[in-house]
Protein backbone atom coordinates (compact mmCIF):
# COMPACT_ATOMS: atom_id res chain seq x y z
CA UNK A 1 0.00 0.00 0.00
CA UNK A 2 0.97 3.56 -0.74
CA UNK A 3 -0.44 6.90 0.96
CA UNK A 4 0.62 9.81 -0.08
CA UNK A 5 0.04 13.08 2.06
CA UNK A 6 -0.04 16.47 1.21
CA UNK A 7 0.49 19.42 3.64
CA UNK A 8 0.45 23.42 3.81
CA UNK A 9 2.52 22.67 7.07
CA UNK A 10 4.72 19.39 6.93
CA UNK A 11 6.27 19.66 10.02
CA UNK A 12 3.50 18.50 12.05
CA UNK A 13 3.60 15.12 10.25
CA UNK A 14 6.23 14.07 12.43
CA UNK A 15 6.51 11.98 15.23
CA UNK A 16 3.42 9.83 14.61
CA UNK A 17 4.67 8.50 11.05
CA UNK A 18 8.10 7.62 12.18
CA UNK A 19 7.61 5.75 15.40
CA UNK A 20 6.00 3.05 16.87
CA UNK A 21 3.35 0.53 14.71
CA UNK A 22 3.61 2.83 11.64
CA UNK A 23 6.97 3.02 11.33
CA UNK A 24 7.46 -0.69 11.84
CA UNK A 25 5.16 -1.15 9.02
CA UNK A 26 7.30 1.17 7.30
CA UNK A 27 10.53 -0.83 7.81
CA UNK A 28 8.49 -4.24 7.08
CA UNK A 29 7.82 -2.54 3.69
CA UNK A 30 4.12 -2.93 4.27
CA UNK A 31 3.03 0.52 3.49
CA UNK A 32 5.05 3.39 1.91
CA UNK A 33 4.40 7.08 2.97
CA UNK A 34 5.02 10.04 1.05
CA UNK A 35 4.55 13.74 2.75
CA UNK A 36 4.26 16.24 -0.15
CA UNK A 37 5.21 20.58 0.88
CA UNK A 38 2.70 22.00 -1.28
CA UNK A 39 4.97 25.30 -1.32
CA UNK A 40 6.67 23.04 -3.08
CA UNK A 41 4.15 22.68 -5.67
CA UNK A 42 3.11 26.63 -6.05
CA UNK A 43 4.00 29.09 -8.55
CA UNK A 44 3.79 32.52 -6.38
CA UNK A 45 6.73 33.82 -6.51
CA UNK A 46 6.63 34.32 -3.25
CA UNK A 47 6.21 30.25 -2.27
CA UNK A 48 2.35 31.60 -0.84
CA UNK A 49 0.08 28.56 -0.54
CA UNK A 50 -2.95 30.49 0.70
CA UNK A 51 -4.59 33.80 0.15
CA UNK A 52 -8.05 35.31 1.59
CA UNK A 53 -11.37 33.94 0.80
CA UNK A 54 -13.70 35.86 -1.17
CA UNK A 55 -16.82 37.53 0.82
CA UNK A 56 -14.61 39.32 3.55
CA UNK A 57 -14.50 36.56 6.15
CA UNK A 58 -11.36 36.44 8.50
CA UNK A 59 -8.74 33.56 8.18
CA UNK A 60 -6.79 32.79 4.88
CA UNK A 61 -8.02 29.83 2.30
CA UNK A 62 -5.58 27.40 0.63
CA UNK A 63 -5.51 28.23 -3.08
CA UNK A 64 -6.47 25.64 -6.12
CA UNK A 65 -3.04 26.06 -7.92
CA UNK A 66 -0.79 24.29 -5.50
CA UNK A 67 -2.92 21.30 -4.94
CA UNK A 68 -3.66 20.78 -8.66
CA UNK A 69 0.06 20.43 -9.43
CA UNK A 70 1.01 18.30 -6.54
CA UNK A 71 -1.83 15.79 -7.39
CA UNK A 72 -1.61 16.29 -11.14
CA UNK A 73 1.75 15.32 -10.44
CA UNK A 74 1.08 12.45 -8.62
CA UNK A 75 -1.80 10.63 -10.34
CA UNK A 76 0.55 11.08 -13.52
CA UNK A 77 3.03 8.20 -12.24
CA UNK A 78 0.04 5.99 -10.79
CA UNK A 79 -3.36 5.65 -10.22
CA UNK A 80 -5.62 6.08 -6.85
CA UNK A 81 -8.17 4.65 -5.51
CA UNK A 82 -8.98 7.77 -3.46
CA UNK A 83 -8.25 11.13 -3.04
CA UNK A 84 -9.56 11.84 0.37
CA UNK A 85 -9.62 15.26 1.93
CA UNK A 86 -9.53 15.97 5.60
CA UNK A 87 -12.84 18.35 6.37
CA UNK A 88 -14.37 19.38 9.35
CA UNK A 89 -17.79 18.66 7.27
CA UNK A 90 -16.92 15.33 5.78
CA UNK A 91 -18.52 12.25 7.02
CA UNK A 92 -17.31 10.68 10.48
CA UNK A 93 -14.76 8.49 10.09
CA UNK A 94 -14.97 5.58 11.98
CA UNK A 95 -13.61 1.83 12.11
CA UNK A 96 -15.81 0.50 9.06
CA UNK A 97 -13.62 3.30 6.97
CA UNK A 98 -10.70 2.37 7.86
CA UNK A 99 -11.23 -1.31 7.60
CA UNK A 100 -12.08 -0.24 3.83
CA UNK A 101 -9.09 2.05 3.38
CA UNK A 102 -6.86 -0.58 4.63
CA UNK A 103 -7.70 -2.48 1.48
CA UNK A 104 -7.07 -0.10 -1.07
CA UNK A 105 -3.69 0.09 -3.14
CA UNK A 106 -2.65 3.70 -3.47
CA UNK A 107 -4.53 6.67 -1.80
CA UNK A 108 -3.43 10.17 -1.33
CA UNK A 109 -4.72 12.33 1.73
CA UNK A 110 -5.04 16.02 1.74
CA UNK A 111 -5.01 18.82 4.96
CA UNK A 112 -6.55 21.09 4.73
CA UNK A 113 -5.69 23.75 6.92
CA UNK A 114 -5.79 27.80 7.79
CA UNK A 115 -9.51 28.15 7.11
CA UNK A 116 -9.71 25.53 4.67
CA UNK A 117 -9.26 24.99 0.96
CA UNK A 118 -10.97 26.60 -2.05
CA UNK A 119 -13.92 24.68 -2.56
CA UNK A 120 -13.45 23.57 -6.49
CA UNK A 121 -10.40 21.59 -4.80
CA UNK A 122 -13.18 19.76 -3.11
CA UNK A 123 -15.39 19.24 -6.42
CA UNK A 124 -12.53 18.70 -8.70
CA UNK A 125 -10.31 16.21 -7.23
CA UNK A 126 -11.82 14.73 -4.04
CA UNK A 127 -13.25 11.37 -3.94
CA UNK A 128 -14.25 11.37 0.02
CA UNK A 129 -14.19 13.88 2.64
CA UNK A 130 -13.80 12.60 6.37
CA UNK A 131 -13.81 14.28 9.63
CA UNK A 132 -12.91 13.08 12.87
CA UNK A 133 -15.36 14.10 14.99
CA UNK A 134 -16.99 17.54 15.57
CA UNK A 135 -14.10 19.46 16.99
CA UNK A 136 -12.25 22.32 15.53
CA UNK A 137 -8.96 21.68 15.06
CA UNK A 138 -5.81 23.64 13.73
CA UNK A 139 -5.26 22.03 10.17
CA UNK A 140 -6.11 18.54 8.88
CA UNK A 141 -2.65 16.97 9.77
CA UNK A 142 -3.82 15.17 12.70
CA UNK A 143 -6.70 13.98 11.16
CA UNK A 144 -4.44 13.05 8.27
CA UNK A 145 -2.04 10.67 10.82
CA UNK A 146 -5.35 9.85 12.62
CA UNK A 147 -7.02 8.22 9.40
CA UNK A 148 -2.74 6.63 8.63
CA UNK A 149 -2.80 5.19 12.04
CA UNK A 150 -6.37 3.39 11.62
CA UNK A 151 -5.28 2.08 8.28
CA UNK A 152 -1.50 1.27 8.64
CA UNK A 153 -2.69 -1.22 11.96
CA UNK A 154 -4.65 -3.71 9.97
CA UNK A 155 -2.14 -4.24 7.25
CA UNK A 156 -1.29 -7.89 7.65
CA UNK A 157 1.71 -8.23 9.74
CA UNK A 158 1.72 -4.80 11.09
CA UNK A 159 1.34 -5.50 14.47
CA UNK A 160 2.81 -8.31 16.17
CA UNK A 161 -0.52 -10.05 17.08
CA UNK A 162 -3.31 -10.44 14.80
CA UNK A 163 -6.17 -11.73 17.69
CA UNK A 164 -4.99 -8.24 19.41
CA UNK A 165 -6.77 -6.27 16.69
CA UNK A 166 -9.61 -8.62 16.32
CA UNK A 167 -10.20 -8.43 19.79
CA UNK A 168 -10.06 -3.78 19.86
CA UNK A 169 -13.27 -2.05 20.59
CA UNK A 170 -15.47 -1.46 17.74
CA UNK A 171 -14.38 -3.96 15.48
CA UNK A 172 -17.38 -6.50 16.98
CA UNK A 173 -19.54 -2.52 17.79
CA UNK A 174 -18.46 -3.05 21.31
CA UNK A 175 -16.69 -1.64 23.83
CA UNK A 176 -13.98 -3.87 25.00
CA UNK A 177 -13.65 -5.09 28.95
CA UNK A 178 -11.58 -3.48 31.40
CA UNK A 179 -7.92 -5.16 31.23
CA UNK A 180 -5.38 -5.87 33.87
CA UNK A 181 -1.97 -6.80 34.75
CA UNK A 182 0.82 -7.78 37.24
CA UNK A 183 0.97 -7.16 39.81
CA UNK A 184 -2.00 -8.90 41.20
CA UNK A 185 -2.44 -6.65 44.15
CA UNK A 186 -1.42 -2.51 44.14
CA UNK A 187 -2.18 -0.34 46.53
CA UNK A 188 -4.89 -1.83 48.36
CA UNK A 189 -6.56 -2.24 44.94
CA UNK A 190 -6.76 -6.27 43.62
CA UNK A 191 -7.47 -7.42 40.13
CA UNK A 192 -10.48 -9.27 39.78
CA UNK A 193 -10.79 -12.68 40.85
CA UNK A 194 -11.99 -14.75 37.96
CA UNK A 195 -9.34 -13.17 35.77
CA UNK A 196 -7.26 -15.28 37.83
CA UNK A 197 -8.98 -18.29 37.85
CA UNK A 198 -6.92 -19.70 35.15
CA UNK A 199 -10.58 -21.03 33.85
CA UNK A 200 -10.57 -19.49 30.63
CA UNK A 201 -14.57 -20.14 29.89
CA UNK A 202 -15.34 -18.11 32.90
CA UNK A 203 -12.83 -15.96 32.21
CA UNK A 204 -14.41 -15.16 28.99
CA UNK A 205 -18.27 -15.38 30.01
CA UNK A 206 -16.66 -12.65 32.58
CA UNK A 207 -15.38 -10.15 29.64
CA UNK A 208 -18.35 -10.87 27.37
CA UNK A 209 -20.46 -9.93 30.36
CA UNK A 210 -18.04 -6.59 31.36
CA UNK A 211 -18.24 -5.77 27.71
CA UNK A 212 -21.69 -5.58 26.87
CA UNK A 213 -22.32 -3.82 30.42
CA UNK A 214 -19.64 -1.27 28.87
CA UNK A 215 -20.83 -0.67 25.95
CA UNK A 216 -24.57 -0.21 27.65
CA UNK A 217 -23.40 2.67 29.93
CA UNK A 218 -21.31 4.35 28.06
CA UNK A 219 -22.45 3.92 24.79
CA UNK A 220 -25.94 3.06 24.49
CA UNK A 221 -25.91 4.30 20.99
CA UNK A 222 -23.47 0.88 20.11
CA UNK A 223 -25.46 -1.07 21.97
CA UNK A 224 -28.72 -0.50 20.87
CA UNK A 225 -26.86 -1.08 17.38
CA UNK A 226 -25.52 -4.32 18.44
CA UNK A 227 -29.13 -5.25 19.84
CA UNK A 228 -30.68 -4.57 16.05
CA UNK A 229 -28.19 -6.64 14.29
CA UNK A 230 -28.52 -9.79 16.67
CA UNK B 1 -2.58 26.96 31.24
CA UNK B 2 -0.33 24.00 31.93
CA UNK B 3 -0.91 20.62 29.92
CA UNK B 4 1.20 17.10 31.35
CA UNK B 5 1.15 14.40 28.73
CA UNK B 6 2.35 11.17 30.62
CA UNK B 7 3.26 8.70 27.63
CA UNK B 8 4.82 5.07 26.98
CA UNK B 9 6.14 6.36 23.61
CA UNK B 10 7.15 10.02 23.57
CA UNK B 11 8.05 10.68 20.81
CA UNK B 12 5.07 10.33 18.99
CA UNK B 13 4.19 13.45 20.65
CA UNK B 14 6.23 15.27 17.98
CA UNK B 15 5.22 17.54 15.38
CA UNK B 16 1.68 18.51 16.18
CA UNK B 17 3.27 19.74 19.80
CA UNK B 18 6.16 21.85 18.13
CA UNK B 19 4.96 24.08 15.19
CA UNK B 20 2.27 25.54 13.88
CA UNK B 21 -0.86 26.90 16.33
CA UNK B 22 0.42 24.82 19.35
CA UNK B 23 4.04 25.84 18.88
CA UNK B 24 2.85 29.74 18.74
CA UNK B 25 0.83 29.29 21.90
CA UNK B 26 3.71 28.32 23.62
CA UNK B 27 5.95 30.97 22.10
CA UNK B 28 3.85 33.40 24.06
CA UNK B 29 3.42 31.31 26.68
CA UNK B 30 -0.42 31.11 26.95
CA UNK B 31 0.18 27.18 27.55
CA UNK B 32 2.66 24.89 28.52
CA UNK B 33 3.03 21.80 27.49
CA UNK B 34 4.78 18.84 29.46
CA UNK B 35 5.84 15.65 28.10
CA UNK B 36 6.47 12.61 30.68
CA UNK B 37 7.99 9.32 29.42
CA UNK B 38 6.81 6.50 31.72
CA UNK B 39 10.19 4.77 31.27
CA UNK B 40 11.52 7.67 33.61
CA UNK B 41 9.08 6.50 36.33
CA UNK B 42 9.40 2.41 36.28
CA UNK B 43 10.90 0.54 38.98
CA UNK B 44 11.45 -2.16 37.02
CA UNK B 45 14.91 -2.79 36.90
CA UNK B 46 14.89 -3.52 33.04
CA UNK B 47 12.62 -0.45 32.69
CA UNK B 48 9.89 -2.12 31.46
CA UNK B 49 6.16 0.03 31.85
CA UNK B 50 4.50 -2.85 30.32
CA UNK B 51 3.11 -6.58 31.25
CA UNK B 52 1.01 -9.35 29.74
CA UNK B 53 -3.20 -8.97 30.87
CA UNK B 54 -4.37 -11.26 33.20
CA UNK B 55 -6.99 -13.51 31.50
CA UNK B 56 -4.80 -14.68 28.95
CA UNK B 57 -5.43 -12.36 26.41
CA UNK B 58 -2.96 -11.16 23.36
CA UNK B 59 -1.51 -7.52 23.79
CA UNK B 60 0.38 -5.91 26.76
CA UNK B 61 -1.25 -3.54 29.33
CA UNK B 62 0.64 -0.86 30.56
CA UNK B 63 1.59 -1.72 34.54
CA UNK B 64 0.14 0.50 37.11
CA UNK B 65 3.40 1.76 39.27
CA UNK B 66 5.20 3.90 36.98
CA UNK B 67 1.89 5.79 36.06
CA UNK B 68 0.87 6.15 39.79
CA UNK B 69 4.82 7.13 40.47
CA UNK B 70 4.51 9.89 37.68
CA UNK B 71 1.23 11.42 38.75
CA UNK B 72 1.92 11.61 42.12
CA UNK B 73 5.02 12.98 41.54
CA UNK B 74 3.08 16.02 39.07
CA UNK B 75 0.48 16.74 42.32
CA UNK B 76 2.58 16.72 44.45
CA UNK B 77 3.93 20.00 42.53
CA UNK B 78 0.50 21.34 42.18
CA UNK B 79 -3.33 20.86 41.95
CA UNK B 80 -4.63 19.63 38.66
CA UNK B 81 -8.49 20.09 37.57
CA UNK B 82 -8.30 17.43 35.55
CA UNK B 83 -6.87 14.36 35.12
CA UNK B 84 -7.89 13.00 31.75
CA UNK B 85 -7.41 9.29 30.06
CA UNK B 86 -7.23 8.86 26.38
CA UNK B 87 -9.20 5.58 25.59
CA UNK B 88 -11.75 4.04 22.71
CA UNK B 89 -14.52 3.29 25.46
CA UNK B 90 -14.32 7.33 26.96
CA UNK B 91 -16.61 9.64 26.15
CA UNK B 92 -16.89 10.81 22.46
CA UNK B 93 -14.98 14.28 23.04
CA UNK B 94 -16.41 17.21 21.20
CA UNK B 95 -16.22 21.24 20.66
CA UNK B 96 -18.16 21.67 23.73
CA UNK B 97 -15.31 19.94 25.33
CA UNK B 98 -12.38 21.44 24.01
CA UNK B 99 -14.22 24.72 25.18
CA UNK B 100 -14.42 23.22 28.64
CA UNK B 101 -11.08 22.34 29.16
CA UNK B 102 -9.84 25.37 27.32
CA UNK B 103 -10.94 27.54 30.73
CA UNK B 104 -9.24 24.60 33.19
CA UNK B 105 -5.21 26.10 34.92
CA UNK B 106 -3.99 22.42 35.00
CA UNK B 107 -4.54 19.46 33.37
CA UNK B 108 -3.05 15.83 32.71
CA UNK B 109 -3.63 13.57 29.82
CA UNK B 110 -2.21 10.16 29.80
CA UNK B 111 -2.18 8.05 26.79
CA UNK B 112 -3.13 4.93 26.49
CA UNK B 113 -1.06 2.43 24.52
CA UNK B 114 -0.53 -1.17 23.65
CA UNK B 115 -3.86 -3.54 24.50
CA UNK B 116 -4.43 -0.28 27.07
CA UNK B 117 -3.82 0.81 30.89
CA UNK B 118 -4.58 -1.43 34.09
CA UNK B 119 -7.91 -0.70 34.94
CA UNK B 120 -7.13 0.35 39.18
CA UNK B 121 -5.28 3.40 37.39
CA UNK B 122 -8.52 5.10 35.72
CA UNK B 123 -10.02 3.85 38.77
CA UNK B 124 -8.16 5.32 41.54
CA UNK B 125 -6.49 8.35 38.69
CA UNK B 126 -9.06 9.55 36.37
CA UNK B 127 -11.50 11.77 36.10
CA UNK B 128 -12.66 12.11 32.64
CA UNK B 129 -12.20 9.49 29.85
CA UNK B 130 -12.19 11.06 26.24
CA UNK B 131 -12.42 9.12 22.69
CA UNK B 132 -11.47 11.20 20.13
CA UNK B 133 -13.98 8.47 17.46
CA UNK B 134 -15.26 5.23 17.10
CA UNK B 135 -12.06 3.64 15.36
CA UNK B 136 -9.10 2.03 16.74
CA UNK B 137 -5.72 3.50 16.67
CA UNK B 138 -1.84 2.22 17.70
CA UNK B 139 -2.01 4.46 21.02
CA UNK B 140 -3.59 7.55 23.22
CA UNK B 141 -0.92 9.30 21.57
CA UNK B 142 -3.08 11.07 18.62
CA UNK B 143 -5.99 11.62 20.76
CA UNK B 144 -3.93 13.81 23.28
CA UNK B 145 -2.37 15.66 20.64
CA UNK B 146 -6.15 16.10 18.73
CA UNK B 147 -7.06 17.11 22.35
CA UNK B 148 -4.41 19.37 23.31
CA UNK B 149 -4.76 21.35 19.58
CA UNK B 150 -8.25 21.34 20.20
CA UNK B 151 -7.68 23.14 23.36
CA UNK B 152 -4.73 25.48 22.62
CA UNK B 153 -6.34 27.29 19.45
CA UNK B 154 -9.63 28.75 21.86
CA UNK B 155 -6.88 29.72 24.35
CA UNK B 156 -7.10 33.92 24.12
CA UNK B 157 -4.33 35.68 21.39
CA UNK B 158 -3.53 31.15 20.23
CA UNK B 159 -4.82 32.44 16.67
CA UNK B 160 -4.50 35.82 14.91
CA UNK B 161 -7.68 36.28 14.33
CA UNK B 162 -11.01 35.30 17.27
CA UNK B 163 -13.17 35.83 14.41
CA UNK B 164 -12.12 32.85 12.56
CA UNK B 165 -12.38 30.51 15.47
CA UNK B 166 -15.63 31.92 16.01
CA UNK B 167 -16.99 30.86 12.84
CA UNK B 168 -15.48 27.64 12.61
CA UNK B 169 -17.49 24.73 11.87
CA UNK B 170 -19.44 23.38 15.53
CA UNK B 171 -19.33 26.53 17.40
CA UNK B 172 -22.64 27.19 16.54
CA UNK B 173 -23.44 23.48 15.73
CA UNK B 174 -23.68 24.29 11.90
CA UNK B 175 -21.16 22.95 9.00
CA UNK B 176 -19.43 26.05 7.56
CA UNK B 177 -20.66 27.17 4.28
CA UNK B 178 -17.82 26.59 1.36
CA UNK B 179 -15.25 28.60 0.72
CA UNK B 180 -13.22 30.53 -1.98
CA UNK B 181 -9.69 32.29 -2.44
CA UNK B 182 -8.20 33.66 -5.50
CA UNK B 183 -8.19 33.40 -8.93
CA UNK B 184 -11.80 34.11 -9.61
CA UNK B 185 -11.75 31.85 -12.13
CA UNK B 186 -9.23 28.43 -12.36
CA UNK B 187 -9.21 25.74 -14.94
CA UNK B 188 -12.49 26.75 -15.99
CA UNK B 189 -14.59 26.77 -12.59
CA UNK B 190 -15.78 30.38 -11.05
CA UNK B 191 -15.92 31.10 -7.70
CA UNK B 192 -19.86 31.95 -7.19
CA UNK B 193 -20.73 35.25 -7.98
CA UNK B 194 -22.77 36.34 -5.09
CA UNK B 195 -19.30 35.87 -3.01
CA UNK B 196 -17.91 38.46 -5.57
CA UNK B 197 -19.82 41.17 -5.49
CA UNK B 198 -19.33 43.50 -2.30
CA UNK B 199 -22.31 43.10 -0.86
CA UNK B 200 -22.41 41.98 2.32
CA UNK B 201 -25.70 41.23 3.06
CA UNK B 202 -26.55 39.08 0.26
CA UNK B 203 -22.90 37.54 1.14
CA UNK B 204 -24.07 36.61 4.69
CA UNK B 205 -27.50 35.48 3.41
CA UNK B 206 -25.59 32.71 0.86
CA UNK B 207 -23.14 31.62 3.59
CA UNK B 208 -25.98 31.14 6.03
CA UNK B 209 -27.73 29.40 3.42
CA UNK B 210 -25.22 27.05 2.29
CA UNK B 211 -24.08 26.05 5.71
CA UNK B 212 -27.97 24.99 6.56
CA UNK B 213 -27.93 22.88 3.52
CA UNK B 214 -24.63 21.57 4.28
CA UNK B 215 -25.30 20.55 7.84
CA UNK B 216 -28.75 18.78 6.17
CA UNK B 217 -27.85 17.23 3.98
CA UNK B 218 -24.13 16.06 5.23
CA UNK B 219 -25.05 16.19 8.87
CA UNK B 220 -28.78 15.38 9.49
CA UNK B 221 -27.96 14.46 13.64
CA UNK B 222 -26.58 18.12 13.95
CA UNK B 223 -29.58 20.05 11.80
CA UNK B 224 -31.87 17.91 14.02
CA UNK B 225 -30.33 18.97 16.86
CA UNK B 226 -30.48 22.88 15.87
CA UNK B 227 -33.86 22.66 14.88
CA UNK B 228 -35.02 21.46 18.67
CA UNK B 229 -32.74 24.25 19.90
CA UNK B 230 -34.78 27.12 17.49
Amino acid sequence: MRIDIISAVPALLEGPLNHSIVKRARDKELVEIHVHDLRDYTENKHKKVDDYPYGGDAGMVLTPQPIFSCIEHLTAQRSYDELIFTAADGKVFDQGDANELSLKTNIIILCGHYKGVDQRVREALITKEFSIGDFVLSGGELPAMVITDAIVRLLPGAIGDAESALKDSFQDGMLEAPVYTRPASFKGMDVPEVLRSGNFKKIEAWQQEQSLKRTKERRPDLYNQIKKEY
